[in-house]
């Protein structure tokens, strides 16, 4: 496996777009309106939120992929059409215009948002943009695309990896959005996978479910569960491998990366989340198991007071050691060794449940890079868990003390 | 039931103090160590956290108040004693100190800390201040008291009420202290009452348990469940009423009274949560049971985003009914209405899971208020729980970034 340049139209035969259709203000003229479409039919699986609270082109969407297949997706960006009057027409009106001028059915469409909550869509705008945005439809438009699913995200997220299946070269690519609302669970923020590799349904779901539960379920932003969470992947078997029909070598090379296509994606959106300073991972070490491992990596990067120290870049490992404790896992505090590394080195600073003499300014300097590391030695058994979050600034405040306006 | 001037020196026979021994830093000289004192040998009872991490202070607590008897409470501010070195040989002697300047055991103390966690407790700082301090002890210091249990608290938490049982008149009161790292469970923040009522020590714990049920572990600040909440009582009988040895009329008033006590505390612990601008409650209505609406309420207070959204006075109700979706209640959102309350007014906002169009300059007005409530209709039963939180600010960030140093 090898990254390449590249996205959603890295594999044979997919082709994307993202134009400014009206949903986002007319002023700044963002994008806010997507497509991903193939040349030919797919195969295709997706997880989504388990929020209670769904939006409706969730239900839309699950409608549409049931038979699993698909030829593309449509998603537009400043509105999630969640708890929002004539939701479900208007989710369903998107797959049919998106239909209509590609000459598909409405049902073989998949269709996401994101955006505020609760405001009617301004599907006018999107039925309006449809054509225009079917016509600049190009390999050449997967950023676009990336570009136009963002809401308070300050980068593009994409990723394209190329792997032999079988002595045939396939490809992998995705792209996503993320930033607030970000602690997925079982579903995803929006990303969107696509594959000229061949492969069951059966399995497509299957590995998809099993890189999402390993990455993006693992990421944090601010403990708040979206209701349109949403990751979807089309195969189209352009590829020409032979079919994965079983869980072979190929399904094993194919699932490397996929899982390796969506960790990326997951990382990238764990440092961007809303307001973020830097990108933390937290790697519980030497767990029971993975459910221990999980439990305990996730309370950490999601505690509060842990993020608020990351932003002050302040070794306070009792917090860590108290996110570990009421985390629900069997651990043991008295067991649990804390170091912090970055770029910039390595500092233990707890040993088996006490604190330890160190550096401050080192753990000063290790604190302030980019990407740092948290690591929770649980000392129980031999798993080892990671989960992404970031820090909590400001900017987090500023930004969601005024979403709405 | 009344409520009375006064706070852990309300009842008969308590006397508190409170001074700065050294614990925090002496250019501030903040009070940093209390103690509450009874006349005579008191009934005791008390709640500690769930967290798995708990502070050594605790588990001493717990071991002197295991005969359910006790005189007094030694408790103090500026280090946890949590996670640090010698922490257990520190709280016993933290007792000892307190026993030999009063003439009792140290198995008569219970002892508390709040502060910093994972550095070694100034111990010699406590032991020099104790005999002051209990050469300070007077039926005036529970003021003091209350002072001297504070961290980043801006102001001390103190009530008291009256109350007749039997034809006697009983006092209880009460101080805390709360700020941040505050999401109870079954424990509390820092909290300790008394009264001069007579009560066995089997239905004291028992009204304990049950005040603290639903008041204390019904706030949130960030989520985050201390490693030292604790919540103790201490009962002397010199009220003389007769003594409460069965759940009869004297014992539901009894718990009327303590429930009222610490419903207070808490609502003061939620509104000068760590850079809190405002008090939230939020009430989960007419759910199916109490524990319904207490998973919908806490998720509600609890979630960054509508904590956020109360910061910048926002009605933003899809950030209320996604808190909902995900809470892990079995709830609807299709049913769910909800509304913003407060001095200024009341607005409904959502009515069965969609948007309303209402007066965004009046929800702003009632949102601005320093006490906002919010609605949450579930439409499944019969039963409203309270919820108590505070929105979050840049200052809680300031804070917590820097929060050791």
């Amino acid at each position: 496996m090898k990254v390449i340049e590249g996205n959603v139209t890295a594999a044979k035969g997919f082709k994307a777009g993202g134009i400014h259709c009206g949903v986002k203000s007319p002023e700044g003229g963002k994008k806010d309106l997507a497509m991903i479409l193939s040349q030919v039919e797919c195969t295709a699986a997706a997880t989504y939120t388990r929020n209670k609270t769904k939006a409706d082109p969730l239900y839309v969407s699950m409608a549409h992929l049931e038979k699993g297949k698909a030829w593309g997706i449509i998603c537009n960006s400043g509105n999630a059409n969640a708890c929002a009057p004539n939701g479900k027409e208007h989710a369903i009106r998107m797959c049919q215009a998106a239909a209509a001028a590609t000459g598909h059915k409405g049902e073989d469409f998949a269709v996401a948002s994101t955006g505020v909550i609760g405001q009617e869509l301004n599907i006018q705008a999107i039925l309006s943009g449809i054509p225009s945005l079917v016509e600049s439809l190009s390999v050449q438009g997967g950023d676009d695309a990336a570009s136009a699913i963002m809401t308070t995200d300050l980068k593009e997220k994409s990723i394209a990896v190329e792997m032999e299946l079988g002595g045939k070269t396939v490809r992998l690519g995705g792209i996503a959005k993320g930033s607030g609302m970000i602690h997925p669970n079982m579903g995803t923020m929006l990303c969107f996978l696509t594959t000229d590799a061949a492969i069951s349904h059966e399995l497509l779901q299957k590995a998809l479910r099993e890189a999402v539960r390993v990455t993006f379920n693992r990421v944090s932003v601010d403990g708040d569960t979206s209701t349109n969470d949403m990751c979807c992947i089309l195969a189209n078997g352009l590829g020409e491998n032979q079919p994965i029909l079983s869980e072979n070598e190929d399904y094993r090379r194919f699932m490397e990366g996929l899982a390796f296509v969506c960790r990326t994606l997951a990382r990238a959106i764990a440092a961007d989340g809303e307001g973020a300073s830097r990108l933390v991972t937290c790697i519980a070490q030497n767990a029971r198991d993975e459910e221990e491992g999980e439990t305990v990596a996730k309370a950490v990067i999601a505690s509060s007071l842990v993020k608020a120290a990351m932003f002050g870049a302040d070794a306070n490992w009792g917090r860590v050691l108290c996110a570990a404790g009421y985390s629900g896992a069997d651990c043991h505090p008295e067991n649990i060794s804390v170091a912090f590394s970055s770029a910039a080195g390595r500092i233990p600073v707890c040993e088996k449940g006490k604190g330890l003499v160190f550096d401050e300014d080192l753990a000063k300097k290790i604190l302030l890079e980019k990407e740092v590391t948290i690591e929770v030695d649980l000392n129980e058994g031999k798993t080892d868990v990671e989960a992404w979050g970031c820090d909590l600034s400001y900017e987090y405040v500023r930004i969601n003390g005024d979403y709405r306006s």
